[in-house]
């Protein structure tokens, strides 16, 4: 029921953990068809939603396929140390997606948003900071160390700067260059301000379409690229809807210890997230003011992170001459 | 009490149009010692709101002074000729301000803001689009045409950038080079969405400290920089407190008409608030997410009406040349 | 001869006007197989060079086709008004080109060239200052007003940065989106400094392949991608083994009139670049100090003539604000 | 003689190493009142001119002072732990400089130069790699480790953004904030290409005037600015005047084994420059392709030694973090 109104206002449940809590705070039991694996490390936790089967994907609105998300709070923090460990879990995560590509097979790193707008200049920024080797494995082979994969990059900017779909570049590029997989990164909105860069969803579903801080029109997955798509992405916003939508829960709860005690009404709570937020629709988002600052932090542990796990010979030092 | 309710959260109520209404609205009548004209245009409004007693200060929380604002929401419309319309009506208002200046005498613009964070780039944006002649005028006379100012600019970062206190940085090279007249632009916040790029806000008492999306720390006024200044303002977000809020009352307002009316309990209110917005304290904003869009064009508007202003001799043609 | 000494050092001539120049010089008559039109106009000049023979094709280093040439040294001095007649000089010079394409059929955009550096940025500037449309005819076709071509754009990137090359993504994209021309913006190299930023070419050869400062390995043109390419070239650098050379010439020429008259000796010449310019190959080039303000410059003029000749139903105000 | 024709084409001696070389070329023999230290390291070498008296000023254009010059070619080569190795030496000849600051005492970094032309941009690029404290000191000292000093930092931009001369700014700003040192960083221009980005020259004279490759107007040094002004330069082109110069030099050494040899002519070798250079006077540069690359790394090299010298409490994991 939640779930439909923040869809009548364009709210996408972009992190699975978040639906499956939605989900399971409805029922108030187990989904058919997920099971949820759990491990913690020193600065946060791994949580890995599988979605099994079939049915499960209607209930929880995404497909089939491993869902798992970091969640490190630590990452809004004044704390290196535990900024590396980040990028390492990440790493070891990605792996397993990875470990059967040979060397030579290509990765392509697609940077999905707007590099003009903060919030969704996640993917761009990513992509900046990668390390891109494809043109050396053709055409400079001696430059390279042993333990190096073939890297492309590539940050197609959103319809409104190109006049074309992003999904349309990628699929033509990809077409072109026939990658063995694609690594896309993505700024996603969450359900909680808490969320923002302090978690990282890793799918093996690639992105689906209307999902995205930008709405991506199309989904860029295996079914529309022809081969494998690993998204990655991180919360960097959440919707206005969902800050109205939760400060009126939180007043009616504060209500509860009075005597002017009522329920939830939806359809009086539509209303009144209609009326405050008309103007722009479903198209406000809130951030924090330090998001630039929050940006550059996650895209340096995501870009870290990347390298490690596709150039497992790479020491700290290569990476940062590598990159520019 | 809404007042205090906002102030509690960071919230900084820097349109003297809405601080305004909100005074009224509490009251119920005009403010003493505020005078207030009103000046209608093709494609929007202008309020000239005229702080004229020392007591009205208190109560509307805004020194002494003249507080232009031109309202058009066209400028979120896809409406050139009426954008330019605006950028006259801009520099019509501005005139007034820089009429008493001779054309050697110099006019310093700054750019408040943090170019790295969408919202608050507007004041770094204007600059770069600004037309700097000074230099011109001290060492290459020739160059100029007739009926065009000196004008310098500055950007000059925000403190977690450059370690110093923007205000200082300002005084510094304002008791260089000597200005007859600053003209500062910054974002702003609003009470309301409906504002965002499409107010703007001229006053004459610079800036307030404790203003501008970043809670700029220090006053830039006449009595810190021993100049008098102007301070051109636009609304790029509203804080979420705000939004919050709104929302509590709509809901409220929906509830009278059912069997369980409530009247607004703001410690209930403020307790709700709390909860929501909790992790990011006050500095969680609210933006539409095509704000690089409205900021790109906002700052088009603002450049424009000020070289219109500043610079009388200047064609159109001359425009778009000097500025790079 | 000369020729043959500057492609030894990795320099290509890309603007037919000097290619035919030179070719000229050593044989002191037309060249068979070559046509050439001239017009004047208030500010430059433009001449039209028609390859029209195969065989002019070796001696010329170019393929058949029509070269456009504007020459206008205003464009380096501070004269807004001129360089609005140029805009218009290049829109017309346009025309020919795309008149016959109906307005629903797409133009693709192309801004070749490195963002990172200045004199190979032009392309990309070019990109970000054009007027984008083909997703408002294909979504919101209320937002276009009568006489607006559709039209697409994309700034490729480099190898360096993407690890793939141009031409693969430019390739990719067209297959996709199918467009009816591709217009291409590159940066060149020029033989003299008085052509930088002074001179545009138009071709309609598209790009070949070794051409521009980046030295595109491959060639964008009617083979490569399926569909005609218009190539807009601007000498941005000249490399420095022209200035080498050229210097030993100069100087050769003034001992003519000293009792120690010499003749001028290549395979010396060659020796001597060769160790001046080693430790970077033919890979120095020579830019104006103010390169930026020229580009920034040469880029507005170019996006308002393609603007102009795509759009024939855009004021100048409706330019200014699709954009940004 | 020489001297005295690039300096008839603007071109300055930024580098006292290649100064002294060059008046030592001429001379024959050491110059009186200058005395050199030496000192290798794995990959490369420092140099330290010490000019000692007054006299050797006007011989050598430079002010009585230390020059302490690193000559690493390895920082073109992709080799991370050399580049590593040059930090460490930046970082260990900066520290006499820097020893005795108390970590309270402030210390402002001032990137000069351009950041629209990449060669004139390595300055402000330094500044957005640096670390910031000095806020952090004044308003959260709880968020700063120990051995950790305050550094504050500033690009003013150049003279044809602002309109105002750069030392005016920085001038303004170090009468705000007293720090207790400055230092600068530049882009400069070299005798020779094979010192482009593979030179770093620390001179604890400050900026003279007239040096840099922007030909920065005023000196910024302990003179102008009332407190001491390191100076950290990188030359990062050369002027086309040189390469024409060696040219001329480069010819007429080979002529010397055949029959017409004939001696340099200092008057025809001007004409013949000027011939050349003519339509940019002295304004044009010779710069390798690849000088974003080469600005990129060279920035990262800069910033890294200033942070290993300010603040030797911090880690790498530490400094990663901080800057942004």
């Amino acid at each position: 029921m939640l779930f439909d109104l923040f869809r009548s206002f364009g709210v996408n449940l972009d992190l699975a953990l978040e639906a499956r809590e939605i989900v399971r705070g409805e029922t108030g039991q187990e989904i058919p068809g997920v099971r949820v694996d759990r491990e913690r490390f020193e600065h946060g936790e791994v949580t890995i939603v599988h979605i099994v089967e079939k049915a499960a994907e209607t209930i929880m609105g995404k497909p089939v396929g491993t869902y798992i998300t970091i969640e490190a709070p630590v990452l809004r923090e004044n704390h290196p140390a535990a900024h590396h460990e980040v990028s390492q879990i990440l790493a070891r995560q990605l792996e397993r997606f990875v470990a059967h590509i040979p060397e030579y097979g290509n990765i392509l790193l697609v940077g999905l948003g707007n590099w003009r707008a903060t919030p969704d200049a996640l993917g761009p920024k990513v992509i900046e900071m990668s390390l891109v080797t494809r043109h050396l494995y053709n055409y400079a082979p001696q430059e390279l160390k042993g333990g190096m994969r073939s890297v492309s990059a590539l940050a197609p900017g959103v319809l409104g700067l190109t006049g074309i779909e992003t999904a349309e570049i990628i699929k033509g590029v990809v077409e072109k260059i026939r990658p063995e997989l694609i690594i896309a990164i993505d700024s996603l909105a969450a359900r909680s301000v808490t969320r923002i860069c302090t978690t990282i969803q890793i799918a093996d579903t690639g992105i689906s379409p209307g999902s995205g801080i930008g709405n991506r029109r199309a989904g860029i997955n295996r079914e529309s690229m022809g081969v494998p798509v690993i998204a990655i992405g991180v919360p960097t916003v959440v919707h206005a809807a969902v800050i109205s939508q939760d400060t009126i829960n939180a007043y009616l709860e504060q209500l509860q210890n009075t005597p002017v005690n009522t329920g939830f009404n939806p359809a009086l709570a539509r209303r009144a997230i209609e009326q405050v937020l008309e103007p722009f629709g479903g198209n406000l988002t809130v951030t924090p003011k330090e998001i630039d600052a929050l940006i550059a932090t996650t895209a340096k542990v995501i870009a870290g992170g990347i390298s490690l796990a596709l150039h497992p010979g790479l020491t700290e030092d290569d990476y940062s001459y590598y990159l520019h």
